[in-house]
């Protein structure tokens, strides 16, 4: 039995989206024992319309949520009685529970992190590795899209080995392709932090570096892990979802602007329904920190029932298939 | 009348688009005198076939090339009777000569700038300033997208400057609204760099600072100019064409697969050339490298005419409008 804890609030949707996430995630699987952290009143009348195996699913009471507005170590050192904060309480004391999923605030998760459940030994920097989408039906992991804003190369090539492991325990990729985010292909571009880390992870043996990749190339398919500093990253990242994001509304806006197009849009709409899919995060789950003692997963803001399930299944594939003591032995082989 | 070195060669479909966009430029624009510097005997051949002002184009022979997998400096500083180092010679010599465009390799037209043309007195880095269109249909600034991957923040604050200048002098925007490019919108996120950036471009009274921007927020039109260091500029550039690009085949390949998504995508034809066409950089000029004490303009090395000419006019626009000697009368009122 795999017990997950899941926060009930702080995403746009919760708590409605992580009832519906949970119960589908209980149903789904069938050894996986969830604690559900947040207002007991409303999750309960929530619970109480759906059909599920109740011993296997229990409901925390705790009156208060961190929104994203406030600052995060002090949110979770002072909001004793928030989901977040629980929800950490509960899997710190608890040698049984094995994975955190929330989709609240991501400093105050980053801060919980550090501060009650703790790095694994020897890992210098826990980082966030959220996936996306290829071209060719593949996934690529960004690591770190944003905990480490300032990093040195050392920790960079932790990355590189934790999301290296993630990537084939989480998603079964074999022998995941790894790339440095850099602004050419050739080994001596670059700035100086990524010349260094280049320098390292060419002589990582535990990784398969491919070498250098140009944002361009993020979803071409190429490539099954891209390793950046957390700013970097994080401006990678929301780049691409974002000019993805306007240019679908810029097709949309301009196929609505006649009638000849309105016709065609009718037409192709079941394909851009497909596109839609494929570039939807609710489908794949959320980011995960690696790095840190037990499994912790942060969901979109605006996930949907679909993608809390996706969360849970994440945390679970990594439970199940022992990413943490992966990622210890890993440090030791070194 | 203003005198424009332009290098014939460098680009993937160079000279003819070179010459093509050269004619367009000295027949729409009256008073512009061009050198067209590279392998006279090919130059001449194509303008044989072209209809234009004689006394106001001059061709200068070069007879090599600098590719683009050729080691900048060196390459600037052996390749004598290349058509860029022979640009960059004409440009020093000549002082009525007053801007210089190219399609040709990125670092050797960096490193020309420096070695041969030199900084405005008082600028610590030149930085290159490429444009995109927005979904508004506005245009976005970006500085710097590579000349400088690692930065100090008084360059970053420069670069707004530089850039501010930039958008006024080349596309009359008034008042340009410039941005910091961070990881999240409040005053305290960000990295060290970001962080010092922001608090001098607080006090930059010379321009129109709107706070941090959020990568995912270029394309919105809410923003002019985008300032940030060379590394991640590229990372931006370079993801968010990427994502468009990968976007759109997907959208091609997918309107194909079937018979009535085939009917619906000709329906929808002419709209997605309008999108096509809002996309194009071809439309909109280069990279402009800002700093230096002549113009510089960088053209996409797969440039068709229409985008030669469009850099010709924007170095026009520049000149015509006394950019360099704005940049260097802003330093004087710092």
């Amino acid at each position: 039995m795999i017990k997950i804890i899941v926060d009930a609030m702080g995403g746009d949707n919760s708590p409605v989206v992580n009832v519906k996430g949970v119960v589908k995630a209980v149903n789904e699987i069938k050894d996986l024992q969830i604690v559900l952290v947040g207002k007991a009143e409303e999750l309960t009348e929530l619970l109480n319309k759906e059909k599920y195996d109740g011993a296997r699913l229990e409901i925390v009471n705790a009156t208060e949520v961190i929104s994203c507005n406030e600052k995060p170590t002090e949110a979770i050192k002072n909001k004793k009685d928030s989901s977040m904060s629980k929800g950490y309480e509960l899997l710190r004391a608890d040698e049984n529970a094995r994975a955190f999923v929330s989709l609240g605030s991501t400093g105050a998760l980053l801060a919980g992190a550090v501060l009650r459940v703790g790095r694994i030994k020897g890992i210098k920097r826990p980082a966030f590795c959220p996936i996306l989408p290829t071209m060719k039906q593949s996934l690529v992991g960004i690591c770190d899209s944003g905990a480490n804003v300032d990093c040195d190369p050392a920790w960079l090539q932790q990355f590189a080995v934790m999301g290296s492991l993630y990537m084939q325990k989480a998603y079964g990729v074999k022998n995941p392709r790894v790339a440095l985010l850099n602004i050419g292909i050739e080994e001596e571009k670059g700035n100086a932090l990524s010349k260094e880390t280049y320098a390292l992870l060419k002589n990582t043996t535990s990784i398969n570096f491919v070498g250098n990749m140009e944002a361009r190339d993020l979803l071409s398919g190429e490539v099954d892990l891209v390793v950046c500093d957390g700013f970097n990253g994080n401006v990678l990242l929301k780049s691409t979802e974002g000019a993805c994001l306007e240019l679908m509304k810029l097709l949309k806006k301009s196929m609505m602007s006649s009638f000849k197009s309105k016709i065609g849009a009718l037409l192709i709409k079941k394909k851009m329904y497909e596109i839609k899919d494929l570039m939807d995060y609710n489908n794949y789950g959320g980011a995960v920190l690696l790095g840190t003692s037990k499994t912790i997963v942060k969901g979109h803001g605006s996930s949907k029932a679909e993608a809390v399930y996706q969360c849970i299944k994440q945390a679970y594939n990594m439970e199940s298939n022992h990413l943490v003591q992966s990622i210890a032995e890993s440090l030791e082989n070194e």
